[in-house]
């Protein structure tokens, strides 16, 4: 039976333990009984319970204090965690103080403990994901500037194209972070909302005085008071885990990119060294990159999730059937996988080697033909755009079958001659001639940047 | 081979022609040639391009010129649409100005004008979603406040609870539907959002004036000028797919409600009766749920392809292989989805029958157990609330296995008698005195509605 | 930090302790040490190794004495779980032989230890999951043949539509098992492989002598000796998670079924009555369907898995990058739900309870018209099939319309009157004449199913 | 409005003509109309109607002669295509015999008509899917042959690991692809079922002679006569679907492989060279791998699609709700991308460049590291397995730091050259001696292979 840490032997490979923590079934309970104590506050402070019930309660909302083993039993039977929590509760709150126990949930439903405790949770699990979101683009910014002049190669269709910048493919990268670290503050908005309805909705257990409770429990709670309770409609929860869906996907990209680039035979960009890490049990030069593997991991478990979140949305009546049970073990696993996946990102921003020589080197590889564009560019000084483009298209194809270098095919044409001098060739040959709006665009996304918090505060968060 | 209107037999079914217009292949064509058009105007307007060439180009822009089986089978050779529509646009305008052709296309590359024609058609797509949005946030408003005092039975676990009332319900809808107009808005800050970088994203071929172009192009094509292009970021296009599966899902959410209503031993609402709807092929009484059907199916296909939507976003490179590709079919088809099911939510509100007795007479069902919490509640007065329960629980059990009314149970109970008054029983088994806050709920949500434009705006806006 | 039980605290509700034993951290590591125990063997066996190290290793080979804390620690870096085992293995291997340990992992990689030892958690947990759906087999064909003459509304489009018999429905279900009896037994020829090929999967290691240690180790684990590893080939398990959850399909498709019948109004059949099993927190006489919850959320969150586990087959070269990590935890989930989902099945079977009186009853809702098909049918012998059909509708409009039994409109009927005389109509309107091939059906489906082991076997399976 | 043919602007690209028009809207007619002149025809045999109606019907049943159209429109409002068709035919076909319109349909309900209509485009779809694997399966065969000596680098973890050969590379593709052949085989025993039940799966309208009609029909059809109707239970369509995304995501992994190899670093294998193909609209040397893009497209695709199949099996009762509907659109879009995935696939095999010298160049990338197994084997003659991997570790790392080939490394090591002479190290430094059991595992593979039909019948099969 669980002992409520419920960590997994893959646990250290897929997440981290501070997402671990917030998600683990003691979190899940105290979540519960967080919402239960505040429940007790709110219902005195509104005249509903007499404040001496209080300290009983209050004292008794600590997962500590609870037989774990007992509560996923009885949920098997209960159907939910919340009516054996709350039998628990209320045992040991009468122990205390016999008539406190009559206040112990009072006029909430199962529903409005589980749901609202998993808002909390959520929220915990949001602020670990802006973090990490914070120190990847702080990264990625020191990055992007520091690389805004290392040429390398563009690449389509998984081919090499024309010259771009490592900056402007940090920028690219950076750009989406921000998207993600804006959809994040967007998704709090709605998402971190109280569940309050009783049994079906409409707070009748507390007669005329639903809405005050509702009102004052979400103040002590801090999340957002709803108009009405959202028991079965659950586009919060789903707008949550697409967001965290995308930013994994994201990060997807990015691994991507990076573990193509670590190839042996690209070999531009690599994941830090560290004794140990991405060896293999047979051969002994290996350096696996293991942080892409998590994240790419990661980047095709979630949209599946993602996807059973949204098809159980439609959830019967005031409260359903089998919809609701669905998310119980989806969201957090989607919280987990994410935030594993943002830290091996920012692990590896953060101990990632370059080489730029051999970024430039790969620029000369099959020819050097990446430079085509610009020598199509160069030629329409003299020839129609259409032209200049046949005209290249046909010494690249030299260059491709002879495997001589489209330089030399270029400087050896008779009526390229008439065109170009040599130091002409060499200039638009060079890809630091062909960046276009690359730095303008690496610019333009750091002014855009959201601020981020001092790095220390990112580091108290991180090991919050 | 397409006629450009690839119409489906079952596309009057699960779509509206509005939807199916703007993601025609026609359409897709047309949203390419927009680009062209308006980045022939920017090219002139920042001095890149003379502005003799304007008309040729602009009048070439039109897909009705274009020979659509051509554009098709030449795809399927490039691998995109773009180089075969380019190639014939190119083709035409220099037959109206040999020097024009020159400056078709000029400094883009082909995933520029597919993915900003798609960005066009998004936001067409994404008009008529509000539109119908708002159409049913306004019916579901007059229906909430119609029926705020029409009691029912709440169920949850797809049992008889408690008492609700019909307006609590449909404002529990109408509040879900509120949340997806405000998303609808938000997606679109950073979803309508050109797309402009050349072969990899530099602009080189403009040289330095590849940023003034971009901000022209978007000024012309009134959309969002990003800081960096996004040809392998496809976190915009996710989450506009996530917020169309949101609003699909809640409407499913809505669907499988109402489909429950309408079973044969529920009968308590039913989708409009026209002539030859929901008929059978054998069963002369027969009147299906068909706008449900549509609905329920929408909401089991969209969460699938919003997962392909997220597991293709690790694109490689400055452009990917593949996972760019496999967008093409898969967006517009969750906006086909989700305007049929849109669609006839709207139109299954507009038309329905609720039968207020029915709704009544099956709070009656199982011994008229769904009042046994406010029975329960009225026992505290004498009980305490755990006692109250067991009280409740054992005269519920009486009742169930008697199959007499918990009413006559109640009445006939010794205890009881000395605790209640008949009059005492008839109040607290009366479904309308135990509402709780749901009046104050329902208005809560419809003050927070967000506005929505005339109907005869929105009548104009269906149309188009 | 894993203890290696990794139980979680709605296992109880959402599985079963048998397979969350055979998928726990512990089992894993067992499965790997199960694989090196056995190629132990098979290098022996084959000259590969000195028969005197064989002691060393098997002593070694158990998952009890190794530091799981530590394995999960260093799998964060290494990758994978297979190199801190293999490490702490060959060191535990030395300190009892010193020859041993340059034996151990002999001629395999990484993934050979890690895919077999998982093929022999699944190899149980089809075991487990043959014998759920072996019990839930005979128990529905003892419920096909005791309700075979049990009159129902048949229901179509959440609609009655004509009336079937309870012991139809109970053949329809078992039908769809016995199809995945079969599919289990399929799935298991190819998916119970071997893994062995070494770094790269020439099996290079062990010079000339890799196919036949190969074969000796296929020999030992009883597990099929494939033609070439399939490291990077992963269809053999995209089979086994989609056969299963198919099964979960269709379970969900039972559990939807049983829920509609038990609703509030419907009230036909119901889970078993236990003891604080479906309670409420706050509602006395709530009966909630429990395991129909547990179905239903298994048959919402099973389709999503196995999408990620098909998006994952695309994986690199010989072995892949992020597909195969995406496995690890996903292939679990779908056998732990699969489990539960079967379980709950099994269960509601074994302890349900039907009230044949309201499902007659039943028939008797909205007039009756549910016997509208049959009076159809009886008037064809009046009039042609579309007069018919016409007569019929009109008829069981006027009995909708006015709420009389179609039976008293018939009877009142002038034209009817002629066609029929009062026992014609008592004839046609009992649901028991209109069951056509019912029965026959019904006995073909008993006839077909495969057999299954004796109660006590299945019983011993259940406990392993 | 459709016009029957429904073909997409992209379909060129990314399916194949004769798998469109297995389930073009004009087929999906048609299906139904085999369905119904089958149904006559069993009726006629079995004495169920008179033979004379037979000529009228039968004439009847072809799709040219219907109103598509009108058809759609109606669909719209019946919920389904079987209601306007068969009113529509039985009007003609009363309009050729008056007698016989009463036996159009008789017996059968809608979904009859629809889901056999569909096993019908199902078996001819599967026959083309079948055809593609043998197309591919035989060009696999022989290209493994082929390559069988073709020394190349082994890929791990997108690193160089160790050699391969490309032999064993094709023949682990040409093994998953025969997985699926034999996969195909088995579905179709189960899936090639009829459906007839009639309106509520009893047959009841036609009395005791149900099933020996729908035993004549099953013959007719060809097709296996299941024991029971499978209205609501849908595990035969979600096994073929999920056998189809199976075999496609075994054609996205080949084109994963391919796609690396085609990398302009890597360049060891590319698509076939033609006019046109894979240009670009500004780079004149671009060769875009358009077949793979496809693949991978297919790929990322049909996950999504089988989810929504799966998630849709919980459908209600006797005929569901939405969930029947879900499958209408999207079982046949996965068939289009399973047909475009592997024809490209085949197209690609077909016409493949292979380059084994830069296969062998690629082996000395990165100081030729990949042979650092070879190396390790070898020492293990003078040293533990332990310390032999602990020298060929450090000596790797002298390699990659200082760039110089590993050989030069091994050469003026002095231990090194202690226990090797020259010789030696050229002997275990060349990757052709050190493949293991690769060439014995091709053998295998080839030897395991399915028949295929002769390349006439293929032909003739895929221009059907």
């Amino acid at each position: 039976m669980s002992d409520g840490n419920n960590a997994r032997l893959l646990d250290p490979l897929f997440t981290t333990d501070a997402m671990r923590e917030v998600f683990s079934d003691r979190a899940t309970l105290q979540g519960m009984l967080d919402f239960e104590a505040a429940l007790a506050r709110a219902l005195v402070a509104t005249g509903q319970a007499p404040a001496g019930v209080l300290t009983a309660i209050e004292a008794a909302c600590h997962e500590e204090a609870f037989d774990i083993a007992s509560i996923g039993y009885a949920a098997a039977s209960a159907g939910n965690l919340a009516i054996p929590l709350i039998a628990q509760l209320t045992r040991a709150v009468n122990r205390a103080n016999k008539d406190a126990g009559a206040f112990v949930h009072f006029g909430a439903t199962s529903q409005d403990a589980i749901d609202t405790g998993r808002v909390l949770q959520i929220r915990s699990g949001l602020a670990l994901i802006e973090a990490e979101l914070a120190r990847i683009s702080e990264r990625l910014a020191a990055l992007a500037s520091e690389h805004a002049g290392t040429a390398m190669a563009g690449r389509t269709w998984m081919q090499q194209a024309s010259p771009i910048t490592l900056g402007l493919k940090f920028a690219g990268w950076l750009d989406a972070i921000e998207r993600s670290r804006t959809r994040m503050a967007e998704v709090k908005l709605r998402a971190l909302a109280l569940q309050f309805g009783g049994s079906v909705g409409t707070l009748a257990a507390l007669g005329a005085n639903g809405t005050e409770v509702a009102a004052e429990l979400g103040r002590d709670l801090k999340l957002a008071v709803p108009a009405i309770s959202w028991h079965a409609h659950r586009d919060r929860m789903c707008e949550v885990v697409a967001a965290a869906a995308i930013a994994v996907g994201t990060a997807g990209k990015i691994a991507r990119d990076f573990s193509l680039m670590s190839q042996t035979e690209v070999a531009e960009a690599f994941e830090p060294h560290e004794a140990g890490r991405g060896g293999s049990s047979t051969m002994a030069h290996k350096r696996n990159p293991v942080g892409c593997a998590v994240i790419l991991s990661a980047a095709a478990r979630t949209p599946g999730m993602v996807a059973t979140m949204l098809a159980a949305m439609p959830q019967e009546h005031e409260r359903g059937l089998g919809g609701w049970h669905a998310e119980w073990e989806t969201l957090p696993e989607i919280f987990l996988a994410a935030s594993g996946a943002l830290y091996h990102l920012s692990a590896i921003l953060d101990g990632i080697t370059i080489d730029r020589d051999k970024m430039l080197e790969n620029l000369s590889a099959q020819s050097g033909l990446a430079m085509t564009e610009p020598f199509t560019v160069a030629l329409t000084k003299f020839e129609s755009r259409e032209n200049a483009k046949k005209i290249a298209e046909a010494l690249a194809r030299t260059a491709a079958e002879s495997g001589q270098p489209l330089r030399d095919v270029i400087l050896k044409d008779p009526q390229m001659q008439k065109f170009f001098k040599v130091a002409d060739v060499e200039h638009f040959l060079n890809p630091k001639n062909f960046n276009g709006s690359a730095q303008a665009m690496i610019e333009k996304v750091l002014a855009a940047r959201m601020p981020t918090a001092s790095p220390d505060a990112q580091k108290k968060e991180r090991s919050k």
